[in-house]
């Protein structure tokens, strides 16, 4: 039996926690998830039903994570030969940009695709991440000390997180191509592991346009 | 000088850092922000302008915490005699609650607030947190095997998080005060770090309504 069952869907925030499956070096048994009809399994273990949902056969249980971010952070510790989990005096920038990006920059996203923006400085405060040319602004910045990655220049899992925000967001146009977020998106798809887990999602989405 | 810098508001997620720093044991020296006008060494630190914002005067320079989820993720792994951090077996639920908190949670209640609703299953899916009601009914499954904790049996810093989450949202209204929500909720405040950190919080607010 493989040490992880990873419920997933090709078109999908799956391709995340795939990502990170591949740098991570993590054993793991893929099941399919049709959207339309949602395995009991998938459903036993996340009630919201959603993917990616990665279920880990530890010898001491069955854990289960949710949340594409969690799966990232969860498989970096785990799995410490692929030194990809912060060391100290990278902890600060990896926690605070990957809930950056799994809080206000998803957030900013989501409500502009989806044709609601905060109008006031009341609901603004309210909803955290202000305005969406605020919150652009401010992942800019993460990279105005011409650092290569999150943590500086080391490559970590926060970088499969954040980076796919960014490489998603290049390819729907819901992150504007400015010239930092342009060449993050170039080194990272550089990553031997990106290459090989792009390649199976890409092909299976290839086989569902048959 | 303090070990940290901690800027920020007492009516704000500024309320969980605090009670994060409290748990930690953290020397910290406060700096109130009026929101009216943010000092520009908040600026700096942080071009968001946001409270809270944790600046740690580490030996080796200065690192800078946004995100109140990242904050209690950081002081936990910078203090490890406070004994908040996961050990092996507990990071699964750790990041997962964490994660989902910081992101399903905390958009489906803003939506809400903001009277957003996402209409269609695409939206749905895009907006990742599917409906309120849907994720509330997953939030309340963490405690179906009547944990007290995140984690389990042990109080970790995951529940300084997602705690505040649930203490605020029955105290205003955004989270329904189901069994197991309010109980949680009492189980909390029943934390000495919470009330010395609610304590300084309460008092602040009391001299700004005067």
């Amino acid at each position: 039996m493989a040490e992880y069952t990873f419920y997933t869907h090709p078109m999908s925030r799956g391709q995340i926690a795939r990502w990170a499956l591949h740098e991570a070096g993590a054993d793991h048994a893929q099941v399919l998830v049709d959207l339309g009809s949602r395995p009991p399994a998938l459903m036993a273990a996340n009630p919201m039903g959603k993917v990616p949902t990665l279920v880990h056969h530890a010898l001491d249980g069955e854990r289960v994570i949710t949340e594409a971010a969690a799966i990232c952070a969860y498989l970096a510790d785990e799995h410490p030969r692929a030194d990809l989990a912060p060391q100290d005096g990278e902890r600060a920038d990896y926690y605070r940009w990957m809930f950056f990006a799994a809080g206000p920059l998803e957030q900013a996203v989501t409500a502009r695709a989806l044709g609601y923006a905060p109008t006031d400085p009341r609901q603004q405060g309210m909803a955290g991440f202000g305005t969406y040319e605020r919150t652009i602004d401010a992942f800019e910045t993460l990279f105005a000390d011409s650092r290569p990655w999150v943590c500086g220049d080391r490559f970590t899992m926060a970088d499969v997180y954040v980076g796919s925000h960014v490489d998603w967001g290049l390819n729907f146009g819901s992150i504007p191509p400015r010239v930092a977020f342009v060449a993050y998106a170039e080194r990272m798809q550089q990553r031997p592991a990106y290459k090989a887990a792009k390649a199976v999602d890409n092909a299976l989405i290839a086989e569902m346009k048959k």
